[in-house]
């Protein structure tokens, strides 16, 4: 199970009702944040959503209206005396572009580590344990006018537990966790391998965020099949002016939705130049009918499909 | 005539219903900003205020909760195509402090001037014609636990012109804008003197910001008669946690506002610990009766005390 929440839709500048665009992920309790603008613990504070339980935030890249909440939100953490370490990622250049967050932060109540993401993703067990095995954030370069990429977050489902099968094999039920976490039980001199009580994996989870970025293939092909993409649209039709800026139009999200067969798109970032984002909404819907606007706090829950298995 | 706008009345960290402290005036359509914590430039927007016409930032000191907006509304400076230079003004520890908050705000469109504040004050002409002949601004030595300072904007009025003076000494009406501007000017050989055709001056307007600040004697001289005190009040009644920490309660505040003699007093910087601010008034109004709560958008206008002379 995945709770989503957009904590900001605007692009640039913040307004007094939409803060500078940025979301949330909440999984067994553990949270990723994506971007930081300036205002964005004051959105969280808004959702009742505690900075200390981020484990990880991402930066999609470096650009002011992106990252100048974090010298705010790290002092926040400081004042409600965060013990656990944090761990912020982004594309190349992260340590140049965190130096003066860092300076102005001044001296932290815990460790932050700066951490690129490996290719092959990032467990995120590896940050937190409560995160669960099967959750792993990925990175995916994107086109906007600096370094930039965007963010897969997937949640593995894994194949169900045989309990007939254990049985017929002997497996003691205190094994059975050990199994299920995808390692072998030794029984009478011999191994039990997990693959002999575990069916196929099922399908899990995948949220996609896109950052700022102009259409871009590596994305789509990264957002097959989404539960959610969050996508960036900052104008209306101005295809032009978008691909000039490295940013996408209504019109480009609902493509890239629709070619990708995500089964939800949230359009976000929207420009102050096209007025009331609602408006150009029939835009994105024209190419992707189940399109939405997103707005600050919009929230929704993701489950498995069988929502009896969902935890 | 003076404006004065509260745009943030927390303490520490931003509540979604009060921003962090920082208040604005506006004199002949030329502003002083006081502080500037993460969110400030949002505050400017709900009140309709543009960047554009700020002519000086007045820093009371370096902690975060005070200085962290300032990145932002440099870049919307730029976005809104600022081209007046921007002048910044603190205490012991500017350039130090600014160093960090320069390199995130990036190239900026217009000039911005470091401006340590003489001891005598500054005339606010100075820095943009608009401003009246006899604005300016002042800083005094404030008591928090770094360098800090609080400052005192006076709008002085000259003496009324005496147009019958004037005639009799058969100054032409041409001549009479130079006097008043407090030159002599020439007539047959003689010269004619201000003070022999302007009256005594006349008492001006006088605003008062404490920034963040212990009980302050230098303060409390420095407010002696003031038209608006805006004083911190971070705790109710617990005067060793503010010593200790270098802030006022609600009873200092009204106190010192009592002995300085001031006609109106705002509260605000409030510690979330306190809760309501509301519920603490009372011990501020037993000092102080006139002695008012500070919330986000609370504004005024000062007016000289004969309303048929305010321009």
């Amino acid at each position: 199970m995945l709770e989503v929440c957009l904590l900001g839709t605007a692009a640039a500048q913040p307004l007094p009702d939409r803060a500078l665009c940025s979301a949330t992920l909440r999984c067994a309790g553990r949270r990723i944040l994506f971007d930081c603008g300036e205002g964005t613990q004051v959105s969280l504070r808004r959702e009742h959503i505690s900075p200390v339980k981020i484990d990880l935030i991402a930066l999609t890249h470096y650009h002011g209206d992106h990252i100048f909440g974090l010298p705010g939100l790290l002092q926040s953490m400081v004042l409600q005396e965060r013990r656990d370490p944090l761990w912020i990622t982004g594309p190349e250049g992260l340590e140049e572009a965190m130096a003066p967050v860092l300076s102005l932060a001044g001296e932290l109540s815990f460790p932050l580590k700066l951490l690129p993401l490996p290719a092959e993703g990032l467990a995120l067990a590896a940050l937190h344990p409560a995160w669960p095995a099967g959750a792993r954030l990925r990175a995916i370069p994107t086109r906007h006018r600096v370094p930039s990429q965007g963010y897969v977050f997937t949640l593995a489902r894994p194949g169900r537990f045989d309990v007939a099968a254990a049985r017929a094999l002997g497996v003691p039920q205190t094994d059975w966790s050990r199994l299920q976490a995808g390692k072998p039980v030794s029984l009478g001199g011999a191994w039990i391998l997990p693959e002999q009580v575990i069916g196929p994996e099922r399908p899990g989870l995948k949220l996609v965020f896109s950052g700022d970025t102009a259409a871009c293939p590596a994305l789509e092909e990264a957002a097959a099949g989404a539960d959610l993409l969050i996508h960036e649209a900052t104008y209306a039709d101005e295809e032009e002016k978008a691909a000039l800026y490295g940013h996408s139009t209504f019109v480009q999200a609902g493509q890239l939705a629709a070619r990708a067969g995500v089964k939800r798109l949230w359009l976000c970032h929207f420009s102050q130049t096209i007025g009331e984002p609602e408006q150009a909404l029939p835009l994105a819907q024209a190419r992707f009918p189940a399109a939405e606007c997103g707005f600050d706090g919009l929230c929704t829950t993701l489950v498995f499909r069988d929502p009896t298995e969902n935890d």
